[in-house]
């Protein structure tokens, strides 16, 4: 989102000086900064990192970074000072309403309060109205030190959660160090700029914009039921939800955004193209995929088949229960167990009087396919010649995830992996990193999807096992290969737990949102557990490494981030019809189900729509249905042995020859171009088709 | 096995007339029977079915059928008599032995005793030479009926089982019948033919062949350990089995035949060819599919998808866990429970102090497909013009068999099933089967199985839903789909359970021994569960009919059967390896790579043996691998730009340019020829190929 909704930026200096004694906002406006306005920057930045009010005046002379209001960071305090506005308002509605915590979030901000009722849509409106009111009222932010937690407790007992703040200080996690935080117990008032009179005030780390001239675009979003402290066994509260940025552009092209996100959810697109479902009997986050969903699931599991094959993997199958024993020989159980799905209890044996006579065991589903493949490493002794072996299975998977977190096809349940485990020496271990980083991002730019960049994740200090010198050269190794595919590469300290450290590939879609993708993990582990060994060449036993790897991820993920990034409009490769013919009239139906027979046969998805509906109508359905060629005939057409093109965007194509159509199709399918097409691009197409001959 | 092993029969009248007073055998030599031997038939049977001794003599005239020893029937009754002898052995080496059952089964006998220690097998020699002794005298079974069962008792005081089956008489098992049954309790005395003395006796229901000259050749195979009753809390026996048949050539014919199926044991050749294993970490009946047999299973897959989609079946995914209540509505878990795996326990949320707040619910892995194509059918309204609606998944399933009856991957306990779901109106029901068992027909044999017969499976008094009319009806229709395929069709009485009756295809392997592979089911039930509905033409709501339908049954028992039955020699098209270059001398194989190169550009799986081996160990090597092409290249070949083509059986074709060579090989694998390539087939297949230029 953040690149989306950027304006230009204000040209700002890296950093300036702040005299002892000047506040920071003084001694910016010393500077001869071109094009900036009273709005430009709304803090600024220690060397340490600390944030600091405008109004901050450092004991000593003091180096610190402008904070652009167009930065994350500077909208983080918009939206932070936004959220004061917005408890102000409530409060001033109704004073009866106790006070949560309202941090800043992504792409926007929430408080939650203790009130009697929910918030309708009317509430919000009417709070809306009164923190416009306020914001153009021009107040200060004004921080001030309470002298002693007494002093802040009885300023503070009317309101029950900042007490139990208060007394919390120094276990609170980091929404709440919003409130409470650092050396210092600090509120922030709302003051009249004018008369300096306190308005209102909250506890607060801060920091603050220096004026509510610094919200310059703001909206509430919505209202939802809420816990103190997210624990369901503690009090509920009401939230409200909002967004602000640094201008009204930022704002409208970021409502823009989520409403063309919104139209693009793929589990409502899912529905509409009738492409997958998630029915209430199976329980939620377990898909089912349709005709459909089918053919463009089948149209990338092909696709992918083909390549993997090509890139020297070799196909494997496992089951999807296994003995318990699998998982605590991996260790999944010891570590991961919350993540899986409970055991099956099977093969117990019983008295007559129903004691044991011999006991069962746990079974499980898996939650990943490693294990298994690790096995079929082990069925039989390996030679150096054999390396590196790359098992690949289309391997489905179930993890425990709360009702809370699943989302559609993106975090589901059940989902099946494009997985693969590399075997292999360690002197092959960066050529192979780095021949795998290249098919994962030739694979997703073959969907048209190239706007990358590598986060490496590194060690979770609490998670993790091995030594740490053999972390240490893995992630040398993957950032070594991560840093000559030129991509821009982000670090995600503690992101990687037990087996090692992994790359992640993240995608930019169509709306630049990021989704990670891809990942790529180097495990040095797992061949200890499972006492993997092959012969060197020299008849040693040695162990081989194991790289974990998934190209889509998961298949369902893909197929869900796929939908939204073509909104729907499946690429002709992809789309589930791919050709509907629509005569203008029913008597030259006949001649388009020749041209659609012959595309049959070519293996091209093509019908004639036979239905009773108007060729207008079924122009609309079609359209709807996002099917790439129309295919329409009318006595001239079918005269002159032609059809006419009519596309998605309402361009159209009129006669062109049978013959020509046909190939022409059919090679724009064969080419996996993931343009939509129009009569524009058709029409260069053909041309180039002729030329060609 | 029995039409493998049977001779020439022995032509035989259908019936024949035994005049009261006098015994069937008399009666029997009365009649002027070409070619017959004294030891053609071994009893008769009555009009009612009822076997008879020959020594039987009815009290009034009485037509009955001759049963020749080489017919099943006869076969049962060798077998029977051959398990008094051993039973007769046995205790005359160790007459502390107590006698349990001994009745015939397929293919053979068994004798369970009460004895201290197992038999080893220098015992089973011991006692077989006994056996050939006893048979040798020419002793006769001489039928005797008790007075009382006081008799009985006082007779058998030694004998505590067959005290037990005096008392349970009328409470027995099939295999316990076969010692006492019918209206009186009998005897069979083994007599020695000069002295009439009785040397030995069993309690027996009978009948048995006149005398042991009847058991020309049998042979005692193994021993194992067997309860009572097969019941593991009662008394532990010994069990000794064996085989005997109405002539050595016979025995000789289904030994060879076993000896033949235990080379191509599947679970054998699996390991052998590095196809599959069971490994023990993941449990029983769970297998996992190495590279080589995943290169099969692949192309298993996509021929069958190419086949399916061709066929108009649309492809659908569902996931392999669900919630209890599908399988509630579908009434699985009322009914099918014990086939179930148990079940997982989830999303119950709890108090702090351990107690429910909110009950979770029960989640199964799927033990079948079938309730989640009809979600899918009911995602949305449906039309008549949608129908027949085919829905086609790889649908992986996992049912709790009792370890006991596990059997590598032919009853495996994780299986993917080729299943679909056929959705049609009523009057489309008729020919959507006959097109159906088609397509089945056409699959099986494009693997090369061609011997078949089908079965129809009807309702199970005990289990079963809907009306009589209805399940008459579904009968009925399949029977005429069934008749007029023109094959053998065999009645199963009982054989359907719950929804439907159903037809399977019986299928010969090269060995002559039967699979159930397919089968095709008509269910008017499961959509009255589900409610599923679509629209007619007239606008009303109508109930469609479903289908079930899996051609290769399971892909793991299709893998299991084909390698049985290819010995493990897949054809071409299926081989892992279908192309292995070998080098006369290291120095052609620069020569070889091109070629198989060139072979790897048209997708032939080929590759050159570069090991340190020697030729003549690398043809070895290769051939017991069962690569169906190995090429050789020598000087004369490179020269020349040819190589030498070496088959499996041995045979050897020299000096084949290598333009033709390659074209010749690829289109072998096109062809989806069954046949192993040798000399002579691809001699002419070359020819032919020129003749096509």
């Amino acid at each position: 989102m953040p690149d989306q909704a950027a304006p230009v930026r204000v040209e700002l200096p890296e950093s300036f000086r702040v005299p002892a004694g000047t506040t920071a906002g003084e001694a910016m406006r010393e500077l001869d900064l071109p094009n900036k306005g009273p709005q430009a920057v709304v803090v600024v930045r220690e060397s340490d990192g600390t944030l600091r009010d405008l109004s901050w005046a450092p004991a000593q002379d003091t180096e610190v970074a402008p904070v652009p209001a167009d930065s994350e960071e500077g909208r983080s305090v918009i939206r932070h000072s936004t959220a004061h506005v917005l408890a102000q308002a409530v409060q001033s509605i109704n004073p009866e309403a106790k006070l949560g915590i309202g941090p800043p979030i992504k792409d926007g901000f929430y408080y939650d309060f203790d009130v009697d009722e929910p918030f309708t849509p009317e509430d919000l409106k009417v709070i809306e109205k009164k923190m416009r009111q306020i914001i153009k009222s021009g107040q200060r932010f004004s921080r001030r030190v309470y002298e002693s937690t007494d002093e802040a407790r009885e300023e503070l007992v009317g309101e029950p959660y900042k007490l139990e703040l208060i007394d919390d200080k120094g276990a609170v996690d980091d929404d709440e160090i919003m409130e409470v935080g650092g050396a210092e117990l600090t509120a922030y008032d709302n003051v009249n700029p004018r008369t300096g009179e306190r308005l209102w005030g909250d506890l607060c780390r801060g920091p603050h914009v220096p004026t509510t001239k610094y919200i310059p675009a703001f909206t509430l979003t919505r209202s939802s039921a809420a816990y103190w402290r997210g624990d369901q066994n503690l009090a509920d509260l009401q939230r409200i939800y909002g967004t602000a940025w640094e201008s009204t552009e930022a704002m409208d092209t970021y409502l823009d955004m989520l409403a063309e996100a919104e139209k693009r959810d793929h589990r409502r697109l899912g529905a509409e193209l009738d492409l997958f479902s998630f029915p209430d009997e199976l329980g939620s986050g377990l898909p089912v995929f349709h005709p459909k969903g089918g053919i463009i699931r089948r149209e990338m599991e092909d696709y992918s088949r083909e390549q993997h094959a090509a890139a020297g993997y070799e196909f494997v199958n496992t089951p999807h229960v296994t003995k318990g024993h699998l998982f605590e020989m991996s260790k999944h159980l010891e570590w991961y167990a919350d993540g899986m799905f409970p055991p099956m209890h099977l093969d117990a044996e019983y008295n007559d009087d129903g004691t044991v006579r011999k006991p069962g065991q746990d079974y499980y589903v898996k939650p990943m396919n490693c294990p298994m493949h690790n096995l079929i490493f082990n069925s039989r002794g390996r030679s150096y010649r054999e390396l590196p072996l790359r098992l690949f299975e289309f391997g489905s998977v179930y993890r425990y995830e709360k009702s809370g977190v699943i989302h559609g096809l993106t975090r589901a349940r059940g989902f099946t992996q494009d997985d693969a485990h590399i075997y292999c020496a360690q002197d092959q271990v960066v050529e192979e990193l780095t021949t795998t980083l290249k098919f994962v991002l030739q694979l997703l730019k073959d969907y048209g999807l190239d706007d990358f960049y590598l986060e490496l994740s590194t060690k979770d200090p609490e998670k993790y096992v091995g030594t740490d010198e053999l972390w240490a050269e893995a992630t040398e190794t993957l950032r070594t290969v991560a840093e000559s595919s030129g991509l821009d590469l982000v670090p995600d300290p503690g992101g990687a737990a037990f087996y090692g450290p992994k790359i992640s590939v993240q995608v930019k879609d169509a709306l630049g949102r990021t989704w990670q993708m891809s990942t790529i993990q180097l495990d040095f582990f797992l061949p200890e557990l499972f006492d993997l060994e092959y012969t060197a060449p020299d008849g040693s036993k040695q162990r081989p490494v194991m790289i974990h790897r998934a190209l889509f991820g998961s298949i369902e993920r893909f197929f869900g981030v796929l939908t939204e990034h073509y909104g729907g409009a499946f690429p002709v490769w992809l789309a589930p019809v791919q050709v509907v013919g629509i005569p203008v009239a029913e008597a030259f139906a006949p001649h388009l189900q020749q041209v659609v027979n012959r595309l049959r046969g070519r293996r091209v998805r093509a019908e004639v729509d036979h239905s009773d509906d108007r060729m207008q109508k079924k122009i609309r359905n079609h359209t709807t249905a996002k099917v790439p060629f129309m295919l329409l005939a009318g006595e001239r057409d079918v005269e002159a042995n032609a059809v006419s093109f009519r596309f998605r965007d309402g361009t159209q194509l009129n006669g062109v020859p049978v013959d020509e159509a046909i190939v022409a199709i059919d090679e724009w399918e064969e080419s996996r171009r993931n343009d939509s097409p129009t009569a524009e691009s058709m029409s260069e197409f053909l041309d180039a088709a002729r030329k060609r001959r």
